[in-house]
């Protein structure tokens, strides 16, 4: 949908213009044959094999990533990065993405593409479309899609009592990176490259489906929503052992940090899971406790353990 | 990505709940077997028929729609009828849709969401997942997806010297019915619905594909620029007999004005094009003019045909 301008040529060049250069900034390096990104009605791509898994996932500019101290390009790469996390969360293999961009005139264009690029292209989930409009502020909304070829995708709802609670890494890195950047960090510090730049975890969400986890979802939130949300889906409860803090980070950033996008799952076998991420020279995944039957019983180190963290004010 | 709040259960409890209200407005009557709407990481679908085909659209409150003269439950009804639109001209078939909405507080989000409900219940296309964001402004970011079991997507790239060049009917009523509206007209207005309530021709779009148009799009931004973008993917020039102007509206409207949805085709076999519309019931496809080789040639009733119509502000 667009807006009226003046009919004159010259504004007919304007839109069809700026869309040519962002086409060309967010082109993968090879559109595989058969398929066609942008610059037609639609984007068209070769048939899915087995189920198809879709996810939208919108970043604001200055409610997702801090003006202040990060880039539009540092923006881009986030929302990119963040929306492919669901689809690692399921254990789908990403087949293409689409982004709709709204932002105030004089934007850089170019800087908040780059970034979309560059996460899609180190993925090696291609942009195939998108659309722009002018608007007050900067939002992103990045819709991914994946496809799950053997076996389905792995839902938060399937967690069963007795299976071991496993996640893909340590937490709060993402939280400490924002500390650290506030206090002045540089961009290039480790941990605030976490909260720029987060990884979504698709070989690790796909060799997690391989394995048969029971349940499995990302940890966009924090531990201490996330994990309710999981305990919720499956009418279960927890008890958690230990919860691992990444170095540099504290126990809450650990516990109560969202955007670490490390990948939680529930197992009745961690021996054929941990084998398999071995195999295929992925991290070892870290136990963090049990999953019980009664969803009342959520605790941590013996303590209560109620939910703590990052939620959108609505 | 979620932004930070105050660690206490009672904001917990807020996210989930407002995207719990929604859910059940946008929630389809039926979910299909082995389909899994909202509430996981990802919304999973049973396997795509041949080609999968994508597109995404962003409608911003006040930009694309006059905040003075139409409701929230407008804009979003609009922006799943305008994104539909986008798999129409292609000749998919919808399988499901996505929503990405930012807001600011207060925002009436249930109205909103009812415009969004009413568009895909009508259209038959599910709302299979959402994200909600904080906002400074009502955005909405609607991405389709969508299936074509047999034959591929029609591109707008494929009109051929010689094809004729059909629309499905008359031009200029959503620009007449936003000019009514403007003069004081009832929002139940023919021409105003026509604004208010665009109609996705999706059972065109799977007919013309039947019928092996050559090439196909939607006139989103009106036939003064739409066919211009044909007949530059396509490489070749125009000779438009008449431009047929819907009841109600000028001339200046039927050639400028976006938004109508109205399907451009070209094809070298409007016999079998006509055969099959009038075996479905659709209504007849009427006579543009002519395909020529010469992409300088760009005419309409032996003048000059420059482009003409609605568009960004970048």
């Amino acid at each position: 949908m667009s807006s009226p301008i003046d009919p004159t040529t010259d504004h007919y060049q304007r839109e069809d213009d700026v869309l040519e250069r962002i086409a060309k900034i967010v082109a993968p390096d090879a559109v595989a044959r058969g398929e066609v990104y942008g610059g037609d009605d639609a984007a068209v791509l070769r048939p899915f094999a087995g189920q198809a898994v879709v996810s939208t996932d919108v970043a604001v500019w200055g409610v997702h990533l801090d003006r202040d101290l990060f880039s539009l390009t540092d923006l881009g790469y986030k929302a990119v990065g963040a929306a492919l996390s669901d689809l690692a969360a399921v254990g789908a293999r990403p087949r293409g993405l689409v982004v709709a961009v709204t932002a105030p005139a004089g934007t850089d264009l170019d800087a908040l593409h780059r970034g979309i690029a560059e996460a899609a292209a180190l993925t090696g989930c291609p942009v195939v479309g998108g659309d722009l409009s002018s608007g007050r502020e900067v939002c992103v909304a990045v819709t991914v899609f994946g496809e799950c070829p053997s076996r389905g995708a792995v839902l938060r709802s399937g967690a069963r009592p007795g299976d071991e609670l496993l996640v893909t890494g340590p937490l709060g890195r993402a939280a400490a990176g924002l500390r650290r950047r506030r206090a002045g960090a540089e961009l290039a510090d480790e941990l605030v490259e976490a909260h720029r730049h987060p990884w979504p975890l698709i070989a690790e969400g796909i060799a997690a489906r391989g394995a048969r986890v029971h349940a499995m979802m990302d940890l966009s939130d924090g531990l201490g929503l996330d994990l309710h949300r999981m305990a919720d889906a499956s009418r279960v409860g927890f008890v958690l052992d230990e919860i691992p803090v990444a170095d540099g980070a504290t126990g809450d950033e650990a516990r109560g940090g969202g955007e670490d996008y490390e990948l939680l799952m529930a197992t009745d076998n961690s021996a054929r899971l941990r084998l398999i991420f071995e195999d295929r020279g992925l991290r070892a995944p870290l136990r963090l406790g049990t999953v019980v039957a009664d969803p009342a019983v959520r605790t941590a180190g013996g303590e209560p353990f109620p939910p703590y963290g990052f939620e959108h004010r609505l």
